[in-house]
């Protein structure tokens, strides 16, 4: 094996696609599937979606959401219910056709998301106000088949999401959720993946088809293009009419329901990568590594063997005392520097070097991967490595802030707007609120409107694009 | 509501299948789906699956098991590269033959099983003895168009399962991971949902398409059929042959390796109901039981609603601390015999009953839902329930073992044991080990060869149908 196969072969700055790619299959994150747009996640790629998982469902709990299963293949009699929705979704559709040598009757659809399906079985299921709120996630798939270029964990033709669907008595009650859902998705992105997140919501053209209004968390990735890492939609009635999702209140009154559906996918991973990652290779956040301590025992004479081995194994035991996830490299047939790239390129956040030497002066060598620090540290302090994780968890997230306000710009003049999208990150501009002008700058542009923040107060200025009075400050760029 | 429409409407005893469907859908296990063949979760039927699932998450962890995903769509080609694996599925297998407008090259199979996807990937990532074992398990659905009556948990076309796939640089290592799955399996299934299983090894006949050999574990249901309740499979070289899944030893020399494969999936759940449900519905294992406990305050004058609610409370929060899933049912606007009668049909483990005089008396009214038995339990034996629930697990097992033995039957004469086989059970019988006598039992009797147990130790007599000299006493049976 080369060491120049082995690493990754181009810089973050110079060929950020070629960059992404080689991190995701060469720290065996995933790899492409036989079948052109799937890929398959590989155990170290699998365990962060799980750490993921485990971190939603404690806070869904909470919030008295529970898991449901349902079946990926939907009719299409069924998916073309409410129009608008499924005119959004039907190029995408894969059809399944056949089973064995038997033609189907109704085309069956690979789920390409499942409002049709569930609020079909909700209608059945609520009866009265007893039953609701009604709230279930559904971990599982969707299947979109994709024309553009595909790209692991960020445009896939099935990929791992979450779709939670919920429903409501009162309006009030459901836009209520929509948020909390949303407040949910933020600190989970931010204290878990270290990924800062703008929230608010899409315009009009950009919401879910068939939801009343969608709202959005996005965020800058470092080569200036934004992606879109969850949304949560109020769907109003527009579901529950045609769907019949109807309750009886206490004077056994009927009336329609009022529903939300929110996602978040593997595309969490990808900006993980694409945000913490460098010219070495992987960084990950120590909250969802699924190796947070690696620990490179060195000696070169048998004699040393013994001792560093003793002394590795009893680090080891300290670190897993206190619940921290350690891996002892104990490939003899490799040099140290072979594996300080290895894990390195994994991505590992500590790395503890001991050999004779540091046996002797009663110390080990801690490596950060995020910085590339190194420092030493007594082995009477080695407990203080659970407060060092935690900062590097912190340190990481400040980071990330600091670049995204870097790619993030205020421009009032067209043209300066112009040549900022060109270079790429968030703008933020003055918006008379007009489709027209909205449609306009996306052609002369390529910048669609990503997220109109809740965060931004100040709407009195001019439109950049028509210069009538603006409505909003939206977020412009282009996304993935 | 009539009573009569909530409740389960036939007997056990009298009409299985109809009073299985009933347990299902008015447990709120389960719901059909708009597709036929195809069900639907509802919370409560899928905790049942997420309890199963982190069960066998740590004990396969522990193992050295990791979890992966893999897509759902598999290439035509690829599915037939082994011709007799791809051959046993190919009449149920769905075909996706356009996404969109478009049609698709290869035709796409939804996953049956993933041996040929995984052992593609495998066959890349693997390259020596470093790389091996190699062991992933997938949570995971399987789709196989049910031509058959399809029944909730049993026999539907799209199934949650798990499937795990690993490789071995040796055939003994291979062997040995196919039974410590197994015992994985058998222990789980016992442990948790409380149902007994014989483990053994299928017959030529019965084995999975690829593999040398299969060893499954069944149960007798109390209908006396025999229910499949998990496979393990010991591929050799079958798969690794045709899709050069190799790895150069220490010497650099280049082997073949060994492979295993093995799955359950929620067919488990399908055992638990009809193995402990009762008329009265279902009847859940605390062990898998979303709510373990369930209180029902009791008041008829509002003089009383404060102090009933406050030892409710009280009780709940006690259960609680002891890390004991309890649910209080407030719903005002129902009768206490309502309440029984609809947390019995719910199968929860425990009732508490405690009303203005049980307070007076400083107890509560514990109600066993497994044996209807009904004691008092002094306020400061609170603390007991927790114990009780263990004794309730191990008495359901008791129990069912106990069910288990009737349903099994020793037969050496042919004429009894198509009469037996009529009534059902498991009937254990020599065999001479010939394909044709299976097949003549089969299609004389319908039974077949379940599992030929690995308990079974005295193979000398003479088999059931021909008279010859037997090498086995498998254990044959009607199956679902």
């Amino acid at each position: 094996m080369s060491k120049e196969k082995v690493g990754i072969t181009v810089s973050k700055k110079d060929d950020f696609s070629e960059w992404y790619t080689q991190v995701v299959l060469k720290a065996k994150l995933a790899d492409y599937a036989p079948v052109k747009g799937l890929i398959v996640l590989r155990p170290d790629g699998y365990s962060i979606w799980e750490s993921l998982k485990n971190t939603f469902d404690k806070k869904f709990s909470k919030n008295g959401i529970r898991n449901g299963f349902l079946p990926v293949l939907i009719p299409e009699s069924l998916l073309g219910k409410e129009q608008k929705h499924f005119a959004g979704f039907n190029p995408e559709v894969f059809w399944v056709t056949h089973s064995g040598e038997n033609e189907v009757g109704d085309r069956l659809a690979l789920r390409p998301t499942s409002e049709t399906l569930a609020y079909t079985l909700y209608s059945k299921w609520i009866k009265s106000w007893r039953d609701l709120p009604l709230k279930i996630n559904f971990w599982n798939t969707a299947l979109r088949a994709e024309i553009k270029a595909t790209k692991p964990f960020l445009r896939t033709s099935e990929f791992l999401w979450q779709e939670g669907h919920t429903v409501h008595a009162t309006e009030k009650e459901a836009k209520d959720e929509v948020i909390t859902i949303l407040d949910i998705y933020k600190n989970t992105v931010e204290e878990e993946l270290a990924i800062p997140v703008i929230t608010g919501k899409k315009s009009e053209k950009e919401k879910f088809v068939g939801a009343v209004y969608t709202t959005t968390m996005e965020s800058i990735m470092p080569d200036g293009k934004a992606l879109q890492m969850g949304t949560s939609h109020f769907l109003g009635q527009n579901f529950s009419k045609p769907f019949e999702v109807k309750f009886a209140d206490k004077d056994n009154v009927e009336h329609f329901a009022w529903q939300t559906s929110w996602g978040i996918s593997w595309r969490l991973i990808g900006a993980m990568i694409m945000v913490h990652g460098d010219d070495k290779g992987l960084v990950l956040p120590p909250k969802v590594a699924p190796i947070q301590v690696v620990i490179v025992p060195i000696y070169n004479q048998d004699e040393d063997k013994k001792r560093v081995w003793e002394k590795t194994e009893e680090i080891k035991n300290q670190l897993e005392s206190k619940s921290i996830r350690v891996h002892i490299d104990d490939r003899n047939e490799l040099s140290p520097g072979y594996k300080f790239n290895d894990w390195e390129m994994k991505g590992i956040p500590l790395r503890i070097e001991i050999g004779p030497k540091d046996i002797q002066k009663q110390k080990i060598v801690l490596a950060k991967r995020y910085n590339k620090e190194k420092i030493d540290l007594d082995f009477k302090e080695i407990e203080k490595i659970n407060s060092i994780l935690n900062e590097i968890q912190t340190k990481m997230l400040e980071i990330a802030r600091d670049q995204a306000k870097l790619n993030t710009f205020d421009i009032s003049n067209y043209s300066e707007f112009k040549e900022r999208i060109g270079k790429g990150g968030f703008v933020e501009a003055y918006w008379c609120g007009k489709q027209e002008c909205e449609d306009k700058i996306k052609e002369e542009t390529g910048a669609d409107i990503r997220v109109i923040s809740f965060e931004n107060e100040n709407k009195d200025g001019n439109c950049v694009y028509c210069n009538e009075t603006s409505i909003e400050v939206p977020i412009f760029a282009r996304g993935y």
